[in-house]
């Protein structure tokens, strides 16, 4: 028996489903803040994505990566970015700020775990174009706003600054080549912890410069109060004094929001991506069972002029739905069929099939999903069929009903019957029909 | 400067705005005949792929094959009917019928030219399990649906079965192995004219043969007509007298559906992928400038046992979504605005941007598409990026807007203004969204 290669699923209705509500969701949010859809190519040209300074660098290895048949080395996208920062390096053309949106999938080659996979979904909103802070928060509240919509509550949003990073290996007097290395080991303290990240520094920079660097690092409190500790420690330092003012900002104008409560600085955030510049932000999600990390973002100012293109700033963030999909099914917090259809207009008896036809062929104009038989089944064997398909609803043809024109409509959840003509019918159901 | 992969396209909003429109119409009108969603991999194993049998015989060498680092032999999907059916062969729990739609690119390592590209949409209904001619005629009229829907008012659906043609082979008296060469020739008709395919059968079988071959294949008129003068002609041949016979009843029950006018027979018709095994079609649309197959599907019995499923009847039907587009956008059928944004909230002065990000979430928590300025620009800046931009409506934001709880509202493709306070603006306005 064939099966999906290692690390792929196939999503059957069931899955699809609620991936479809919450992928439905996210664009609705992503277009009410203006951003229009976007597609590139699920594969890009080899050197566009194993670029240095791409991202591509620290995950080159886990690129899908052939050749075509004329022996172009191409890979399979691992993000929307990349593709992205193509498409704008060469369009100029396009108006700023480019606000886009794109939800796709992408792949990587990693080794496949509880939640990991190699072909996985994403979906980002980037702004380019726009030096400003505000675009940076706009990122931020639009994805706050998705996770209200899917019915999360609690939601944190963690925020840094490269450029405060950057200011502060320069204020410890790190030599900058080793800030790559430092970044790295910093990214892991979620992973590894507090102590493994000190004894890993150290092998790196020396003890004093590391103990320096974590007191900067580890400041904790209300995001005003450590600002200012840590402009009043860093300030002197030009790199990460305009980190710290662009901070401050973003607190002060997420109160416009109602989201300033939300945020909080945290000086030990990375992010992987060597492409990033400024403000860098994560938002996690608290539940009963589960806290983690749903999405993530941040400025990458250089990014669309490596690829060619005109010097432009940008930031975005992405999505991840594979970790959204797994917290909203853990926590059961979806609420939609099995089916999307509606009813199942169930033929009495087979030479009455036109008629049941043109009762469907109603209902479907309207948009009410519906089936009829398309089996020459009987009657109980059509009821069989809506019970293990879970269609909610049936509704009877026969002589009687049709000559009366009055059809017997039965819930399948509760059993309930109810008896109305096609007009009727129509009107209410219609109404009835889940947001799609 | 970097490119899209030869043979591959980015979309822009421009471009997807119009995609989306067709994908949307696509997905309800899958929906309303009651088709769920199924989404499977890019890629599959090679060895379902390439399988003899499965179509992939015939598009071996333009599927783009792969190696993942565990040396797994891998290739993208070639259509989504594979696919499914190692879907259904692996999950033999599914209701049946099975009736699932996807939408999805896949991919063909073709020479690109005018209208063909190596990376393209399709958008598929099937259903499985029902061996009825029922299920071929809904997969019809499903299609046929989505035509209208999208504004076309002129199509039609030729008609064949892979039975008639087989019995055809057996009446003539050709040998049983020559089939699949006659059938690839007959495929080119369209292509390369009668002449030619009669040259190139004539150096596969004896002229006699042909000859009558073609007499069989060539019969036109009135779908009732020209099926008696065929049976009349071919019904000593079981094989073609089923396939006649599920032909008169597809053209039989049409008729309930309202489409029986738009059904041609046409024997001439093959569909390449050797998978088909009854019924097969395929539909064109006829506008000013334009006629040309857009969907194509048929018959497949054999296909899921061929993957290691159980035996399992199934049909479907594929539509091109490029060659929609194309025909569309050519016969200027598109009534769509540039962008999704709607509104743009304009800051008249910096010092009132808390006051016009607020009213711009208004809008957007009634879903009308929103963008304010993220770029501290002044108000004559903000007009060009709104003009440059194509947002339909501004409404400005000032001290004695503020003050009076009256706004102006422009229409930027008219210049007409009006003033009106924020609960009429929500009002007015979030019944004129585009349906999205």
């Amino acid at each position: 028996m064939f099966q999906t290669p290692r690390g792929t699923r196939d999503f059957l209705p069931i899955e699809m489903i609620k991936r479809d509500f919450i992928l439905e969701t996210v664009r609705r949010v992503f277009e009410s803040y203006g951003f229009d859809p976007l597609e590139t190519p699920a594969f890009e040209e080899w050197n566009l994505l194993a670029k240095k300074g791409s991202g591509g660098e620290e995950i080159k290895n886990e690129i899908y990566y052939f050749k075509d048949k004329s022996n172009r080395e191409l890979g399979l996208r691992f993000d929307l970015t990349v593709p992205m920062a193509r498409v704008v390096a060469v369009n100029p053309q396009l108006s700023k700020p480019f606000k886009r949106y794109q939800i796709g999938r992408v792949w990587r080659y990693d080794r496949p775990q509880a939640g990991r996979y190699r072909e996985f979904w994403q979906a980002d909103v980037d702004i380019v174009g726009a030096k400003s802070v505000e675009a940076d928060l706009e990122c931020i509240v639009v994805m706050v706003e998705v996770l209200k919509k899917l019915g999360f509550e609690k939601f944190s949003v963690r925020l840094n600054n490269r450029g405060v990073l950057n200011g502060m290996i320069e204020f410890v007097d790190i030599p900058k080549k080793k800030s790559p290395a430092v970044f790295r080991i910093l990214d892991k303290l979620e992973k590894i912890g507090d102590k493994d990240v000190k004894k890993e520094l150290k092998s790196e920079i020396n003890s004093k410069k590391v103990e320096e660097l974590l007191e900067l690092i580890n400041r904790r409190g209300k995001p005003e109060g450590i600002l200012k500790k840590e402009m009043k420690a860093l300030g002197s330092n030009d790199t990460a004094r305009i980190g710290l003012e662009e901070l401050k900002e973003i607190v002060e104008k997420a109160k416009v929001y109602g989201i300033a409560d939300r945020i909080e600085i945290d000086f030990s955030l990375v992010r992987g991506l060597d492409y990033y510049t400024g403000p860098i932000f994560e938002i996690s999600v608290e539940t009963k069972k589960n806290v983690g990390s749903v999405a993530g973002g941040g400025r990458y100012d250089n990014l669309i002029e490596l690829y060619g293109g005109n010097w432009t700033p940008a930031t975005g963030i992405s999505l991840g739905v594979e970790r959204i999909y797994e917290i909203m099914e853990a926590e059961k917090m979806f609420r939609l069929p099995e089916t999307k259809t509606f009813f199942f207009v169930l033929c009495v008896d087979e030479k009455l099939k036109k008629n049941a036809i043109r009762i469907a062929q109603k209902l479907r104009k309207v948009g009410i999903p519906t089936q009829t038989d398309v089996m020459g089944r009987n009657m109980k064997k059509q009821l069989e069929y809506v019970n293990s398909a879970k269609i909610p609803f049936v509704i009877f043809v026969g002589e009687k009903e049709l000559k009366s024109k009055k059809f017997t409509i039965r819930n399948m959840i509760n059993g309930e019957q109810k008896v109305m003509n096609i007009e009727t019918i129509l009107k209410v159901f219609s109404k009835l029909i889940p947001l799609s």
